[in-house]
């Protein structure tokens, strides 16, 4: 063997950790770091461990909220730290399960007999988690409960669901998902879905369950609806992290999903990623590894590229997992620190054709994670060629490209699992979870807070109510037509015109309120009126 | 007003652009760049209007592949070189809609009646752009033909695909789609679909066609399979330009969207892109916008954040033009460069829940490009609240997050077009085109080739032949246990024992080839047999 090979060879059998008790791998001997950095890093990354133990054991470690982080405990009730709790969790699996299981039978259905949808009203947390396990366990199969979602505020999105569940509704089971019960989009989302199943003659409530916190507005709708059930949850779960909790437990079981393989999948990852050693522990091997390829400073994109169809939405679930815990402002000493990491991809051999050009060529601005999974199909496969297989090609791809990447320079971790199951799936939860702890610890912010969020929010309501002075002005002045600026005049001085123009012309491409548009020239010289 | 929004309106209405003829308006006001960088850009902008020009009218633009670039034609054939090239276009399209027509009225249909779904076997710029506008037109609505996609070599994968369509392959059109008729995956699935065909007593050819270019091994299949049907793929277009030839109009006729239209809007964008005062040509302007942001060196993301659930998969479509276009290494002086213009995102307000809080408050290594859709549903909307219906709540969360943005420095571009239709895809796909094109001449690349790819290919092939010597040499020894090294030491010296490793890993964990694993300790230390 040449001496690079032989170096290469030596460092990939130091760095290589494999655990058998999750079927899984990883291999980080394709990251530029020394041993150095190892060691530099090691009393950070025993500060991180002891984070985690704290936070584990239920310190308060999402301060602004004044809330604990429980999601460890979801998948080990005993770890709660009061027995009430541990009580809540292990009821909640059973009420999930027991519910599936009359869904099933069909002693819980819908007025028009066993159900055939499941429609998940539910957006970010409450809607990235049960697709991507949807569509990891290969859940949309003929003859099962086909999955359906309204992830947005978006009427068109809503019309284009509710036309394929034509017809479908009385066997259409909606699960409504808002952790606070006050979500916007997703009340939006149960106003018009429940106004759909009443012009169709059928009692929304006698369809419908909620997943929510105790007495929460949506809890209350639910209780007055006499809805079919409603499922905990609780405030120290994050949405981003609570696919093994009701949120994700209840959609996954309604589809079959074994979720106790799916909640031993995550424990038993935690408890490998719980050990202090670090370098026999996953999560904390790849915490360094973001922190080494970013600087600390998230100034390299994660790039997930799992070669498997089944994993493609899980970049999805990663950049909420990921973006919304590390993308924050101040550290937790309230310096500024924009903080962050940009989580991108699809599938493998897929995205070769689409953007591996420049990922090879071009800015190295990024880092891999190649997921490569050993299992490549149930049965056994034909050759497509003398030897060869189509899954020799789906290697021979990964393989290619972490070679093709590393001749240039490029960076990549390698995940390899030995199959794609329940177990599999929460391994892969709980590993990158606990990565994002371990990492946020590293480069001290809180991962389990999201205070840009309610920026955007508040900004939101802001443009809601200048929607209604904008509308009210113009039926002050029906038949007259008015520029942006004479409407911006009117309503105040520090009203922002660029927000009236736009809001205009989203009543006037929007036609509700009767608001029509003139057009002017130059364009944003046009104007509005109501006749 | 206050000055600071006087200010910002003045620069508003300074720099908008509408364009009445596409429906369409563009809004770089929230764009950090001044008019001193427009002046000293413009020369630059006009050379690369020059060489549009000269592309648009048959120059090898793809130097390395000695190729003309004729996207432009394909909506306007009187713009082609030669009359050959002009009636080539004419005569395609007219076929597409003579073959969907035959379809819909089912003179063309398959053993089991009329064709009720279309599976397409392509990959990259074979399968993006139907799926792109498959999902963008509405188009899996009840009643239509239904689209599936095999679009990699994931046995996994083809087998969700096929277990679909279960009982359906009777009434199942096939496309296989590829240029060169040889990409290995497209070829897989063809393999693989044909078998399951033939298992259930069906002829493969009379279920399928094929899209390729003229004397392709795909089209010498085609041929001598007695296929239903052979389109044309001409080696002028590249596969992340084709959307709007056949193999984007062939799938988009058949489940029914109006492919004049598509082209007509892309030809009116072209025409509005044609212009050469930079100040009105929206490619232009947002070509300068991509150059401000990234420094003429993409070092800033671009987050696309279209506020529409039917255009989720712009970004996705966006990836491959994009970056495999600009994603480079050398220049066309053939200096090093690293060029490349990283792309992801999903949809607004859906996203607001995953990743918005990173942009905002987070690392400022972006810049967000919404789209604002002026119509938000086909009937009016009920309210959800007094005054207030879901889409006034989608356009306020867009603006609000726009505006929280803008507050942190971060910028955006705006689109807004008037409805999502034909016409408008037609658009976004020729805006972005000629985006491109205009700004691979600003920083001086080869917008045309992807020299990269091909390196991963070779790469992949030497892993499946890697691959077959590691299976001879355990074949050679039967039931001897070999470990890594002992297989690499006889394979020879060049032989990457990582590899060795990853391809035994594959080998016992895919179970076709007889090769079990028998762990180790350390587990790299594993050994390999056939018995």
């Amino acid at each position: 063997m040449n001496e690079m090979l032989a170096a290469k060879w030596e460092r990939f059998k130091k760095l290589y950790v494999h655990c058998e008790e999750l079927g899984l791998s990883l291999d980080v001997s394709r990251m530029d770091f020394d041993e150095t950095f190892l060691e530099q890093m090691e009393p950070e990354v025993q500060r991180a461990f002891g984070e985690m133990r704290d936070l584990e054991s239920g310190a308060i470690a999402n301060k602004d909220e004044k809330r604990m982080v429980g999601h460890y405990w979801l998948r080990n009730a005993q770890l709660a730290p009061t027995e009430e709790i541990a009580g809540a969790i292990v009821k909640a699996v059973e009420e999930v399960k027991k519910f599936a299981a009359a869904v099933h039978a069909g002693s819980v259905k819908g007025v028009g007999g066993k159900f055939e949808n499941l429609l998940v009203i539910g957006i970010g947390g409450s809607a990235l988690g049960p697709q991507f396990v949807s569509k990891a366990l290969g859940c949309n199969k003929k003859g099962h409960i086909k999955l359906h979602f309204i992830d947005n505020t978006d009427p068109d999105g809503v019309d284009a669901v509710l036309g394929n569940l034509d017809g479908a509704l009385s066997k259409t089971l909606c699960a409504v998902i808002s952790k606070s019960g006050g979500t916007k989009e997703t009340r939006n989302g149960m106003v018009e879905v429940k106004r759909c199943y009443e012009r169709s003659g059928l009692r929304f409530g006698a369809h419908a369950l909620a997943i929510t916190g105790e007495g929460s507005e949506l809890d209350k709708t639910a209780i007055s609806g006499e809805w079919l059930g409603r499922f905990p949850m609780w405030d120290w779960i994050g949405g981003r992290t609570s696919e093994l909790s009701t949120v994700g437990l209840l959609p996954a079981a309604l589809q079959g999903v074994d979720i106790e393989a799916l909640l031993a999948g995550a424990a038993a990852c935690d408890e490998v990623t719980r050990r202090s050693d670090t370098a026999s522990n996953p999560a904390a091997l790849m915490a360094l590894m973001w922190y080494s390829a970013g600087n600390g400073k998230g100034i390299k994109d994660l790039v997930v590229l799992p070669y498997k169809d089944r994993l493609e939405l899980f970049s999805k679930y990663l950049q909420q997992l990921i973006m919304e815990s590390i993308g924050k402002e101040l550290d937790r000493n309230g310096k500024k620190a924009n903080q962050g990491l940009a989580v991108y991809g699809n599938k493998g051999s897929t995205d070769q054709h689409a953007y591996v050009q420049q990922l090879r060529d071009g800015i190295n601005n990024f880092f891999v994670t190649f997921i490569n999974v050993l299992k490549d199909r149930e049965d056994t496969s034909m050759e497509v060629e003398p030897g060869v297989a189509t899954g020799d090609y789906l290697n021979g791809f990964f393989l290619g490209t972490r070679k093709a990447l590393h001749e240039n320079c490029r960076q990549s971790i390698t995940i390899s699992i030995n199959t794609l199951d329940a177990f599999r799936i929460g391994v892969l939860i709980a590993l990158f979870e606990r990565t994002v702890g371990i990492y946020a610890s590293l480069v001290n912010i809180n991962a389990y807070h999201q205070p840009g969020v309610e920026a955007g929010k508040k900004a939101a309501q802001g443009i809601l109510d200048l929607q209604a002075k904008v509308v009210q002005h113009l039926l002050t002045s029906v038949g007259v037509a008015l520029s942006v600026s004479d409407i911006a005049k009117v309503i105040g001085d520090s009203v922002d015109p660029e927000e009236v123009y736009y809001i205009c012309e989203h009543l006037a491409g929007s036609r509700r309120t009767g608001v029509r548009r003139k057009a002017g020239e130059p364009f944003w010289s046009s104007t509005y009126s109501i006749t």
